[in-house]
């Protein structure tokens, strides 16, 4: 239901693990960051706006299929893309590549909450999507 | 294939975000000490003498639903337990609660690699396991 | 002005970088831990419960000397001190040390906002310590 | 002995804590970054070919001033300056900035050491900066 927002992100140092590759808890890292880069280019302003109105978006769900590392200094691309919407949930889909090679790919379901961490309907301006 | 491991641990100011609950990339690390201690248990020895011996175990798969939110202070409980035993790759499965409520459930897919990255046969002592 | 609070904790894997050691980013959290400890030791009560009462510790100076490395799975004991204390400041002084060896010594410098992150003074439960 | 190095980067949602600001132990990660761009402008290539040929730069001191907080999605400016150069020792000093404001100022002091981690003379491609 969109075009899929690009990324490119270079490896930290400290998100490499004495294997020498990075940690596999980084990469939910980078895919929020592909969904901040996704919500200012397609969810009509940016999530620190949504945040600052009392809106939160938390994550209910993440699979992440990894296939080759990534290594220190890196410089990898993230491809963001929603895959569902509803009254309730985003689901978005993500791809992580260097110099065109898939290295991982994974999703996300997101959930909408209030100031008090309870549900509740997505906003209009993200539902516009759809 | 055998008992969960039990490892209590204490959230972290630094895990938890602006929405004051820990952030989802904070579980997989928990996850992980709970592979760490299911792997000093039941594995036959610690997970840092088979990295001595050149051996890593690589997360190749991470599957987790978050349920109901952890905070920081919160004392929380991971139970680890080994679901799948081939020659090739470890299933575990994850549940995380606090006060014996579940907040999360997870499970991850781990291969072997030698020291250069490459796949090989997990260790006798894990195989002997099954 | 008070005893040291003692922590013990393990180094985890994600905690260290490709050169086998405990990252230098990781420290910094350790003593956070610290002086969480600390302030539920000494300061009448949790760090959360202020939290809730609106007033947050800032960290304002930091500073770390390292002298040996921490290695994943050691554990190593973290001893928080409490060595100064004004209207608008605490110092802390932390010693790392694993089987009695020391390993860094760093020291900060808190210093106590509101809900909106304006300084303000320290609460009295925590100058009654002085 | 040579001019600072620039880097832009984006706060990340995850750096940041429930006061709503870059958690303190996000800023050495960025001065790290910072030494990694000096790394690649002028010591004569990245610091990741350093450590292919068995060089670790490890921090040995590190001393930071937080003034002003940074926020989720802030865009900042680290400056990374050499500031003083031995045999044995490299001196690096930050500065951490927003739109030409200045949040946090620090400096590093980092040895050189072997693939076993033992003290080693700075390699001569990062002496004939001095």
């Amino acid at each position: 239901v969109s075009e899929p927002t690009i990324l490119d992100l270079r490896v930290r140092y400290v998100e490499c693990d004495p294997m020498g590759v990075a940690h596999h808890s980084s990469y939910p890292v980078w895919f929020e960051m592909g969904r901040t880069e996704w919500c200012r280019t397609h969810a009509g302003g940016s999530y620190r706006a949504l945040e600052s109105e009392g809106i939160g978006l938390v994550v209910v769900d993440l699979h992440v299929k990894y296939r080759r590392p990534a290594r220190y200094d890196d410089v990898v691309r993230v491809e963001t893309k929603l895959t569902r919407l509803t009254r309730a949930r985003l689901e978005h889909a993500y791809v992580l590549s260097r110099d065109g090679v898939e290295l991982t790919v994974a999703s996300t379901v997101v959930a909408c909450v209030d100031a008090d961490g309870r549900a509740r309907a997505i906003p209009e301006s993200i539902l516009a999507l759809g």
